[in-house]
């Protein structure tokens, strides 16, 4: 097999590594060069930069926002259900055979549509990691994704705004003004009164304003606000997935899936947590069944 | 009866009305010293520039914001179960028998509070007004309040903070990009579209993102998609009070109660509409009751 270059290549960042023929990360490098700050008919040369040292006669797979509308190149999305094979028959090709971009998976529901691009590599990756070809697969973030995997494909999908609900809660909103400016450290039992207060409030909308008012009422201090406000956002996800699986694999930051399993826990429900190593893994396995077909 | 100066003293507005004691409205003045405005101490002189005139031998009574820490004196929450006798009896005199704060109402779910300075006046209006001594009274706006009222007394409510989030996303989201700056005429068929898609959603966090899916399969043109949002917003209100009512009494401003008219209508609920009427009436039926007692 030939050896692999592989790219995540995102809206504000840009992650590299190279990987041996078994799966083995030799060396990573990252950089602030995510799309947003590469011109139009610069992502060669900015990939030349990063990486161009480990390209020749590497294959190299870019996943992430370079594949949209606004990067190196538009990849469509590929139709849920969708694995391994579908997704390594949709690569589009910049070089023929040596870089090519993985395109995002796209599901309906209910006469609308959902997409996801990047998320789809990890949760691959995640699937070969812990040899699980079923199961509730969630990546934390900015647009949370809940994925549902059932013998290696993945079924359908679904986005929750979550993190970024909570920037605009935490930074713009009314809640504003009686949160600390830093974010504190974890509080974690305000945190899971958050968690439990938006399995009761049925609505966001609605259990945010608590924030407002047990600050009015001097029964929590700002530091605690912050953690309480975001076991409500994150409540709020679990919330909406309700009875959706006893146990999910997590993918994401540390700091963030700690955040999420806690949350989960307190519900009930058991989690297994993955970071970046997903991402590669995904990568190299995609690379694994390019070869083979 | 001594006759009324009426005053709904806000954050960002301050409107006064001249109120003929069987109840009818002589005249009204409004203008832009919300209590944001007005430095500290500066409350008494504000008021006499406003309405100075009518102030002679009258009773005046003040309501909203005004009685906020941040207003002219903290005029305390009275707590639900509240009809006008108990807030008559808590009002906070700044001067005996004529100038007086009326407290906003407190309540609690489920060990959190929940607060209103204001709407309290409007909902006594309403009830005045229409003669109806129990039902659900709505006030949709930044911090929507859902009221439960029963024999004439507000047994409790909810409060929803379905404008602030609109604007939240309208603005500051990365739905952001996809919608118009101005805020376009109302596409009835978009937002009864939004209010549908609220219910089966389960919450914003999710549904808000099919705004983003929605323009980028080109399905829907971004005026669209402003009235799209708006019905998800106030869908997501309408779904977590659920089978709350099937006739609410909607209490706004001409344009927000028509939306959540069209909205609760779409969901099979009647609605009755009443304007700012109802905050005249209310301060009116206040003072009656105080010339009782």
């Amino acid at each position: 097999m030939t050896s692999l270059v592989a790219v995540d290549w995102g809206t504000s960042s840009l992650r590299a590594a190279r990987i041996a023929d078994d799966g083995a990360v030799l060396e990573e490098r990252s950089s602030t060069r995510g799309i947003l700050t590469v011109p139009a008919g610069g992502f060669p040369q900015v990939l030349q930069e990063t990486c161009g040292d480990w390209l020749a006669d590497a294959l190299c797979l870019v996943s992430g926002m370079a594949g949209s509308r606004q990067g190196w190149r538009e990849a469509p999305y590929c139709a849920c259900p969708a694995g391994f094979a579908e997704v390594a028959q949709s690569l589009t090709w910049i070089a023929p055979g040596r870089i090519a971009l993985v395109p995002g998976l796209s599901c309906e529901h209910a006469g609308v549509p959902d997409v996801m691009r990047g998320e789809e590599v990890q949760v691959f990756g995640a699937m070969d990691l812990l040899r699980q070809r079923d199961g509730t697969f969630v990546l934390p973030g900015t647009h949370s994704k809940w994925v549902r995997v059932r013998e290696g494909r993945v079924q359908s999908f679904a986005t929750f705004m979550s993190g970024e609900c909570y920037a605009l809660l935490r930074q713009h909103s009314i809640l504003a003004r009686t949160l600390p400016a830093e974010e504190p450290p974890l509080d974690e039992a305000a945190f899971t009164r958050g968690v439990h207060h938006a399995q009761d409030s049925g609505s966001l909308l609605r259990s945010a304003f608590s924030a407002r008012t047990l600050a009015l009422f001097d029964r929590m201090q700002p530091p605690a606000l912050a953690s309480y406000l975001s076991g409500l956002v994150i409540g709020e996800e679990l919330r909406a997935r309700g009875s959706e699986a006893r146990s999910v694999v997590l993918i994401g930051s540390a700091a963030l899936t700690a955040r999420y399993a806690l949350a989960l826990r307190t519900l009930g429900v058991a989690a297994t947590s993955l970071g970046s190593e997903a991402t590669w893994r995904g990568l190299w396995a995609l690379a694994r069944t390019l070869e083979k077909t």
